[in-house]
């Protein structure tokens, strides 16, 4: 099951899109037999890849961000019984995993191991994708907070992600900051400047992340994130069962039987999750302000405890364009938010 | 109060669209505090025009499809006591309501009258439309389910409710089928056919009312309805304050406080619902399927009934093609889609 299949080798085809689905990545407060009945019903649609671990990655279950249920050995392996055919997918972000962690991954089982960076420091990849491809499983490079710099550099990043041995690349909305234009121009730009599948990941704090990956496959991606009913954090993801069906009314081939992604989708709403995503007040001005998801938390403790307005205070860190590791600054401008002591 | 602002009377100015909330017409379940609180709110934030009643239109509260809480009169003296500047808007779909309805609604309040015919049967409008421009008020014509004839038809019955009087005219996307492709062109046609101001009404089936409002605009429509929380049936409506949003990053002007509206939704959410609506299976079979979304409760209640899997249902009446007042079709079509008796 390792390897990438052939994405648009034959150009008078329907073009076909890879679903990557990170659905029990953002699951990791589910416990053992609700991963093995999601990744069992997404096995049954076909879905190509099934990602699991912890929302921040490998390595990343700790106090200071939330414990896992589960360790990552016990994911990968439940998760991994349950695929006979869709493939396993880990996820790695910069600072929280170890190469051992990698090491750990692939012999769980991982087909696919995504290193992200954020969006200009590509540079930090190098040692990880290297470490992937030794271990024979695909590498993928991913850039978070894709919206901080424009279409030429992010190709450029992406370019580099490849020279190190990504053998797909691609943009994360981490804020959910896109509009269906932005996504055209910089998809383009990736598309052009590389030789390996596209990969975008959307958001839904602004109500357009099924449309920004329509947008992006238009402009060439052909791996697009998404999972079922949107799980995920805040605002949540593009839904994955809608997409499929967007795609099939499309015309775009991608292998995923549409009657079992909806039985799939219902799996997850009734085991994984306690309501479905929405688009709160909160999540549109973390998007429109482009602001880390992962901000939100933190973000609506401090306003309460600083006594401030949770959306001025996202307002103001758009401002300061605050980036993930920067958590210590949500105090600093709520203090700045606060009238004059009398 | 009465009467129609200018809309895009300069076109170099930035562009100005006009935002129409239905949120208390779909809200007709709300006690008249509630009604009240939504409403005052919606005002604050300086909505063009809040629209209300029962989500059927004048005259719609029936045992059949649902009694309100309150009589029409007395949701329409609520509201029009909380808008100081807003303009209160009501909606009259063909079968429910009558010329005395037209009348009562105009003597209480209301500003823009609303009246609606399925796509192609605009010329049922005429005697309604004449009505309400001799009542004096704002005269609008909208054609439901409109992904069901094409844009040369659609621009033909737009012109004709023109004809008859209507102010405003436009097409709703009443079974969440539309892809933003099929907006632009039928927008474009519309706006092309006709000399009055181009209304587009969407529902997030397929998660793509957004997306799909901002094509409309970009296609020439300037009056887009959203709900707050894109309150509604099944998968809801375009979300009134996500839209203010966006159109506020695209340099569009809505006249709409940002955090103004924010806070409306919060109270939307906290007093006329119980949970933000949410795409799901069935809603996304539904919208694929281009059965309208008030079809929702009749179909499950027959699925189970007949012992058939409702979205098989949904997509066996899609291909029938059925309208509203066709609801008698759902049993025969489910008792058709069950194994011969043995």
């Amino acid at each position: 099951m390792k390897g990438t299949p052939p994405v648009n080798t034959h150009p008078h085809e329907r073009p076909r899109i890879l679903l990557h689905d990170p659905t029990l990545r953002d699951g990791h407060h589910a416990v053992g037999h609700h991963l093995d009945a999601y990744a069992t019903a997404a096995n049954a649609a076909a879905v190509p890849v099934v990602e699991v671990g912890h929302g921040n990655g490998l390595g990343a279950s700790s106090l200071q961000i939330g414990r896992s249920k589960l360790d990552d050995a016990t994911m990968l392996t439940t998760v991994r019984e349950a695929l006979t055919s869709s493939r396993m997918g880990v996820f790695m972000a910069p600072g929280w995993g170890t190469s051992d962690d990698l090491q750990a991954a692939v012999h769980h089982g991982a087909d696919i191991v995504r290193i992200a960076a954020h969006c200009t420091e590509a540079d930090v990849t190098e040692r990880h994708l290297g470490v992937v491809r030794d271990l024979g499983a695909e590498a993928q490079g991913v850039l978070l907070m894709s919206h901080m710099t424009g279409p030429g550099d992010l190709a450029e990043q992406c370019a580099l992600m490849v020279k190190f041995g990504a053998q797909a690349v691609g943009i994360m909305d981490s804020a959910g900051y896109y509009l269906p234009s932005d996504v055209t121009e910089r998809v383009h730009a990736i598309a052009d400047a590389v030789g390996v599948p596209v990969i975008f990941h959307g958001h839904n704090n602004l109500g357009l992340a099924v449309a920004n990956s329509l947008a992006a496959v238009d402009a060439g991606a052909t791996v697009i994130d998404a999972t079922a009913r949107g799980f995920g954090a805040g605002a949540g993801n593009t839904q994955l069962e809608v997409l499929v069906a967007v795609l099939e009314r499309r015309g775009a081939e991608t292998g995923i039987g549409l009657r079992e992604v909806l039985a799939a989708a219902d799996v997850a709403a009734d085991r994984l999750m306690e309501a479905p995503p929405s688009i709160d007040s909160i999540a549109v001005a973390s998007g429109l302000a482009g602001v880390f998801s992962g901000f939100r938390r933190p973000v609506l403790q401090t306003a309460q405890a600083e006594g401030v307005d949770p959306i001025d205070l996202f307002l103001a860190l758009g401002e300061r364009q605050v980036v993930a590791g920067q958590e210590d600054l949500i105090g600093v401008v709520a203090r700045q938010l606060k009238p004059a002591a009398r």
